[in-house]
């Protein structure tokens, strides 16, 4: 909820919408609909004034601005889309992420942070949301109620943190009765985490909570080719090493071994890292715990 | 499917994609989909580069893009809208109406020909497509196979009569057993058809078949109240009269009672006329003729 970058930045300045973006790759990870509406939400239009504007941030924006709510904007594109399950945004403020790193600079919105590759050598100071956000009280109660609590994979600083930096979220999580499972990255990001091992991002993640709160960690054990992990490399990025954590650690299989085709409908994947975890791997992994 | 101001010629130029508009309209209007759906497509952005798109229109450009083919772009949206029936262009190509006028002026483009109000006065020399558009044959086969065709009610020449100047169309209607009806528009079109009367519409219509075609009428005979009228004179728009026609005239109260709400998902009713048909008197005067 603190997304500025690209098209989601766009609709953000010139609408004053909420970001999309996030949510609506949930909606349609989340929907039963027809292939044909999941690939238009997802399609990116390539040229004009719509370029780099994904159909489904569109959709997103005008369904706000209709209800005149975010969140009501939310459910009924995810009644349209006909989604299992209830997507929540952890809070419901117009808020930018900030960084101050320990030089005293400070780096302003997640994509200013996103395109910092100076972060991990000269050390953060503070991560936090400007305004302050209050959560989404919604998404407290469900945290309170639930069994199980996913965390990850995502950019670490500029997806998956920001949801434990608004007041009341990891408070919950806290107090919650729910198993906490985080699931390990693949690699490491160039410039925000470069020699990260896995109990660095563990105690990272703990380090938002009153006291550590990870219970389990499923942590990939399968290793790319040679030649994914050379391309990876000459771009600074490497596999994120094992390293001891204080909590139990599920070790399995759960890479993707299909490199992902480049879709006129699917532009993300283009984009995306071509390291990526088997959502149906994962899936089983997730089912066994629970 | 030669419509090229507003939104659509927006998204016509920069995106390369045929006219969205009124194909949107048809959707919408056959659609069984949720309210909410149809709202959505029929919202227009209010600020921003997005100022002044509907929605639906984004959504069928994008399924176009997608797609690769208007046509089959039109089947995925009708597939989401869960549309009853079934809309299909006159043409697939990408044509501009023309107008040449009596004093040898060109007016280029159907936005250009919208707002011209000489057009009565000075004369029309010949109405054409540029360049020659090829029908779609998928519509044609499906006016042969007919049993009535309804032409009507809309904007004279920018709207109903460039259906006719697509060759191959007028011939396969001329040629139809189905029955021709024609639903005469409510009030004339400043600078287009001043003084009109039904007849001359008929005989208009009429011209672009191999001999007369229309077969029955449906004119409105109830009279909207004094201030609307008044509205309409002073904007140059009189309510059309009855001119003997040589055919059959069913002449019928069609006309909506109810003033159109301006709400925010429906902007067209801002802009259109308040004079209007009711579509549910209109439906039974239509069934009663089937």
């Amino acid at each position: 909820m603190a997304d500025d970058g690209g098209s989601t930045g766009r609709l953000r300045d010139e609408l004053g919408v909420l970001p999309p973006g996030d949510v609506r790759q949930c909606l349609v990870a989340l929907s039963k609909q027809t292939k044909a509406l999941r690939d238009l939400f997802n399609y990116r239009f390539e040229s004009g004034q719509l370029k780099g504007h994904s159909m489904g941030n569109i959709f997103l924006s005008a369904a706000e601005k209709m209800e005149g709510d975010f969140s009501e904007g939310l459910k009924t594109v995810g009644k349209i889309l006909n989604i299992k399950g209830l997507v929540l945004p952890v809070t419901e403020d117009d808020v930018n992420l900030i960084m101050k790193l320990k030089n005293g600079e400070v780096l302003k919105g997640q994509n200013e942070i996103n395109h910092n590759f100076e972060i991990q050598k000269t050390g953060i100071e503070k991560i936090y949301l400007e305004p302050k956000a209050s959560p989404n009280q919604e998404a407290i109660a469900k945290i309170k109620e639930a069994d199980i609590i996913i965390i990850g994979p995502g950019n670490h600083y500029c997806s998956v943190i920001p949801n434990l930096i608004v007041e009341g979220i990891p408070e919950a999580i806290s107090k919650s009765k729910a198993q906490v499972i985080y699931i390990s990255n693949l690699v490491n990001k160039n410039g925000h985490t470069d020699d990260f091992s896995l109990s660095d991002y563990v105690e990272s993640i703990n380090s938002f909570f009153l006291k550590p709160r990870v219970d389990k960690v499923l942590f990939n054990t399968t290793e790319p080719s040679e030649k994914l992990k050379e391309k990876y490399k000459s771009q600074g990025e490497n596999l994120i090493k094992f390293g001891e954590v204080d909590c139990e650690v599920i070790k399995a299989d759960i890479l993707s071994r299909i490199e992902p085709k480049y879709s006129k409908s699917d532009s993300i994947s283009e984009m995306r890292s071509f390291i990526r975890h088997d959502s149906d791997k994962l899936a089983k992994e997730i089912l066994k715990i629970i």
